[in-house]
């Protein structure tokens, strides 16, 4: 059970990384963090075509990084941080982990240093 | 000249996201942040062949997230963290954004719900 839900986790979190590894979707998240948009105002700012967009939007909500209403015939999309906020804990855990044995390296190298200058 | 690097750049960020799509290469960062390790240990630690693990090694020096230095027969891998900085970054950079745009929205409201109150 507990296995499941870390495959689980590991799936969702290559999802993300997977969504935000193209420019092209990157830049829709960057556009939607500033306000919602929709699908033929996002088509016109990639300079792709509209089905080109709803591939990419469909990628983006697989990941959970946008969500999207349809209104009538017009579909807006809206950012949705829960993708975004995995992503960015797994990368901070692992830089964190890297200064912290940093520091821990530096502590010894000092107290060598303080005791070969005895 | 400008457009060129922007462009080198965003490929940069393609490269970082891509590799750590993948569960079995964040398993390698993971351990690396602890200690550099040889090869064959990261093969062990993955259950997976050398060949498969020298795959992996492959995407993640590409993406400057590993470096690898080989002395006798035994090639030695550590973190690089350069990669994962300038991913790290942008991540950060897309919440801190939404975030800003959600305390606006939340100041707008407050002024309407004081001025509806009146």
């Amino acid at each position: 059970m507990v296995k499941r839900m870390l495959k689980y986790e590991a799936e969702a979190v290559d999802r993300v990384f997977h969504a935000v590894a193209d420019a092209n979707r990157r830049a829709i998240i960057e556009r939607l963090t500033r306000s919602p948009a929709t699908v033929s105002e996002l088509a016109a700012l990639l300079g792709v075509t509209v089905a080109a967009t709803v591939q990419h939007l469909r990628v983006l909500q697989d990941s959970e990084l946008v969500s999207s209403e349809k209104v009538g015939r017009v579909r807006t999309c809206r950012i949705d941080p829960a993708g975004l906020h995995n992503a960015e804990a797994w990368l901070t855990r692992q830089r964190t982990a890297w200064e912290l044995r940093l520091d821990r390296l530096g502590a010894v190298l000092g107290d060598e240093a303080k005791e070969s200058g005895r």
